[in-house]
């Protein structure tokens, strides 16, 4: 760990900052230094990082002095205390909440979609919600040559997207029911073995609940297209990691599936798995642990002329979150576009 | 068992069979005699009828000869060869198959929409999809009031709707992964536990699967609305009992949640559980075992002025099978559009 930058992980010991550490190993990315950060709670715990054993300390003010790159996944709270602080002192924050997404001097980056916009930070840089992600990478090339106006959008998401205690419940309860038992619930409102909850993130007056609310809000963000019309319905399925969606889009022109196929086949971070005659589609226990969006069952909406509807699939904690806000740093660095305060390299 | 009808069930060993039986006998259904029919490899089992052990029978062409209604669920071949013979000799066949459910001569009703096309059968009513039952139960109250012009629905599907070799798949598989284990697929194509797969019966040329078709065919059909616009995408979930619906409709005019909730609260077969503030929302595992079809996050459209979104679940082998081939059954009988050729009663 040498000839690179200073990288601090709040939040080491969530599934996302666990996941930010592997990322970070089986990509290489250039750090001279790691240091890991966690709440109160989890401070002390000893955590690997490749070969080596780190100690995760407690979250201050003081923690970011000499660091270049900020990973944050922590939660909102955190994120709005301490990611002003890592800017201040020159570290490029990239922050995994929902806390800063929509502010107007925040970008909001998929790098596949609107990798420009990182240009324009002033030390933080938000990550999307898991579920907008990987629908806007698959979205965003359509986009381009036939502009989309209304997207309609029924989400199943992994329990992962939820955290480690979420995955523990989906375990524990599935083992219960199985052996005949009673489920009582503790990380969601209702059981979630064998069953479904369409409530993910709290509800707002107008029945949305905010992750539905997200999924409008940052889509138009990152595609810089304020004017199309989005609705989703957010389910929490019995999946332990990655997120899918049945997706209806509605463009400007005919769009036929092949031409869809066509560009979504040279896009990055796409792969298409399409083939109704073999059972190919993409599933989210094959695409949990691999990074690319998988789009299939692409066809044209029998119920819009100008319409496609398509299935997407991806790995929540990789593309959906750890993975994008690594590929953010990874570009804002090959652009040079983070400061170098700390002269640390 | 007097005072009543001579009943015949069809595929009485299979899940939708063993729900007539137990559903029959709930409601008390006018029966004098019970026959209990079904394949070679079922026949000669021995199947409870309430405190009566009943011997299952092969089914043959004499199977139906003193028969006044024969409620078949044993897959579209055994229906194709065997409702036109019990027709002929008088029976009132309620077919859940999906053999005749487009055929011009027969009825295809849910008494809550559309009984009064029982009247025009000609020996054969069919029984909707159940994907399709619970979507028109809950639309064509609002239909009525405001015509719907367009559809579009993401399913989650359990694993009863393929039977109970898929139900006991799923038990097989979720065990084997919770000890760690891989899972080799047998009813499926795929792997069905802690996984999604966005295929229900077979592909069609259009990219659609037949499943998908058939909520975009019999929606028409039962709702006397040729001209609405539906997609569908249909998705089996490691659910047991109990299918969900995200359904997107667009109105004629605007409606409001609020009128939407009223309406509904009056129509017949239909929960509402919508309250945001408690968690309130339908749930398969909460629907599983009863009668109605549940409706819940009920919300204007935010993708389009004159649209309500909604979240739809409903017991698929009861409203979604059984119930449903019985009530037809019952309504038949009520209004005494069942011939009495044997003259049973």
């Amino acid at each position: 760990m040498n000839n690179g930058y200073h990288v601090a992980i709040v939040g080491a010991t969530g599934m996302v900052g666990q996941e930010f550490i592997k990322i970070l190993l089986q990509r290489r990315f250039p750090m001279s230094s790691i240091h890991l950060y966690a709440s109160d709670r989890s401070a002390g715990r000893k955590v690997f990082v490749g070969q080596h054993e780190i100690q995760v300390k407690q979250t201050a003010s003081d923690s970011f002095d000499n660091i270049d790159v900020a990973l944050f996944s922590a939660g909102s709270e955190i994120s709005k205390h301490f990611a002003p602080i890592a800017a201040k002192v020159g570290a490029l924050v990239i922050d995994n909440s929902a806390a800063w997404r929509m502010d107007t001097r925040v970008p909001l980056v998929v790098p596949e979609v609107n990798v420009e916009d990182i240009k324009k930070h002033r030390g933080i840089i938000a990550n999307p919600n898991c579920s907008t992600i990987q629908m806007v990478v698959a979205l965003y090339p359509l986009h381009k040559v036939n502009p989309i106006k209304r997207i309609t959008v029924a989400t199943y998401q992994s329990v992962s997207g939820t955290g480690l205690a979420a995955v523990e419940e989906l375990t524990k309860q599935a083992k219960i029911v199985l052996e005949g038992g009673n489920v009582v619930p503790h990380v969601y409102a209702h059981q979630i073995a064998f069953n479904l909850l369409p409530e993910i993130d709290v509800f707002l007056e107008s029945g949305y609940t905010k992750e539905e609310w997200k999924m409008i809000e940052e889509t138009r963000k990152i595609m810089h297209a304020e004017s199309i019309a989005i609705s989703a319905t957010c389910v929490r399925v019995p999946v332990f990691i990655a997120h899918s969606e049945a997706v209806h889009i509605e463009f400007t022109d005919y769009m036929s599936p092949e031409e869809a196929r066509s560009i979504l086949s040279k896009a990055p971070g796409i792969k298409i798995l399409d083939d109704p005659n073999v059972s190919l589609y993409p599933q989210p226990w094959l695409a949990a642990g691999t990074d690319d969006v998988y789009v299939g069952r692409i066809r044209s909406d029998a119920s819009y002329l100008n319409g496609l509807v398509m299935w997407v699939v991806s790995d929540n904690i990789r593309k959906g979150a750890a993975l994008n806000a690594i590929q953010i740093a990874e570009e804002a660095i090959n652009r040079d576009w983070v400061k170098h305060v700390n002269d640390s390299k």
